[in-house]
């Protein structure tokens, strides 16, 4: 007997911090039967915020019923936020799919398709407080867990995602492997990957680094939410 | 004044664990200066063994000099271990390169273009067996520095040899700020990422399911290593 395709689709959008989405593919691809899809309006080859270019697999139009959909992060998000090709798609598939999920800030293009409200739900740390915008019920945690919809945390957190989502689908023992085979066995060298840890000075020097893209991701939270808003 | 561009080639061949230069790129890509060149033998889009594609930037024949080159590892690294382009490129930049370094069972491919003897080096553990066949000095640890060689361990290692990376070239005060940026907090959910943490029966299944692939790699381990000695 044949393993069940499960198919697997990331939102592959210009701007995206690749780790977010490279991260739980290299996780998720090893569930028996994974069928990855990442999808866009086009084929041609997506540049993600640092440069690299990765393919696209399945345009919005073509792209079949999806089984769990995945929304990675970036600064490209800010147009998502307000795109109603990429929110309609989201929509239309969450109303499908088993798992509706992100990593990192694609918790914010999940919110402005409206699968947040009354979630609990997390994000990376520098945009968490933008989840309320959406109804959210913000919480600390790398991997949040609300009935079908997973959140990760910001960007790594996307490998304890993958983790979570293959213990959730294929047991434990599975999962227990994957950490294994992926020799995942963290050891951060400085002990500064969360705010907390890191402390006020290096938290206020990252916020003042990010201002301006922080600035435009509010406008374009609040554009987002309003539009939400019955009329 | 500008920042002088540090130029980072990773190898990009077919079947590599994407993971493995992914986690790298996106640590790497916040150096200031850094230009990440992927270099295969054309442009085509290369395949990871699990079918992510992502295009090459330059070609061996027309990159540049690197002031870091980079092996990332994978199941493709067997046919790598024996194909001279690849070895004569590898041994032709690491003279000029300030840092020559891998991911994973890329150190194997170092080895056999000759760069391991009488040096200290890690690999991903199940291929940890076999860095003594190049004359290497084999150390379990997630990232190793000998002089100018850095080798990290299997592919989430990636992350933190990107990080110790950045701390020795830019100190430590980025490496700290990169690694709050990608959130860099781990919470394995398992603990099994290590052949000690996982114990002795899943490190035994996960050999078994690996014999086909390691029994051909050792093959052509012998064989790179026998192409070493002086005739």
């Amino acid at each position: 007997m044949e393993t069940p395709l499960f198919r697997i689709g990331f939102i592959l959008f210009p701007g995206l911090t690749q780790l977010d989405m490279t991260g739980p593919y290299e996780v998720l691809s090893r569930l028996p039967g994974a069928a990855i899809h990442l999808v866009w309006k086009d084929l041609a080859p997506v540049r993600s915020d640092r440069g690299l270019a990765i393919l696209p697999t399945d345009t919005f139009e073509h792209c079949p019923t999806l089984d769990l959909i995945c929304v990675p992060g970036g600064p490209g998000i800010n147009d998502l936020l307000t795109d109603d090709t990429v929110l309609s798609f989201i929509r239309h598939q969450s109303w499908g799919a088993r798992y509706v999920t992100s990593v990192c800030t694609g918790a914010l293009v999940l919110g402005a398709a409206g699968l947040l409200q009354g979630k609990r739900a997390t994000t990376h740390w520098m945009s968490h407080g933008l989840l309320a915008e959406f109804g959210a019920i913000p919480v600390e945690a790398r991997v949040v867990t609300d009935g079908r919809l997973i959140t990760g945390g910001g960007v790594t957190a996307g490998i304890d995602f993958g983790l979570a989502v293959i213990a959730e689908l294929a047991g434990r023992k599975l999962a227990e492997a994957i950490e294994l085979g992926l020799e995942y066995d963290p050891q951060p060298p400085f002990g500064t990957g969360s705010p907390e840890r890191a402390g006020p000075e290096l938290v206020a020097r990252m916020r003042a680094l990010s201002a301006r893209i922080q600035g435009v991701r509010l406008e374009q939270v609040r554009r987002a939410a309003a539009a939400l808003e019955p009329a």
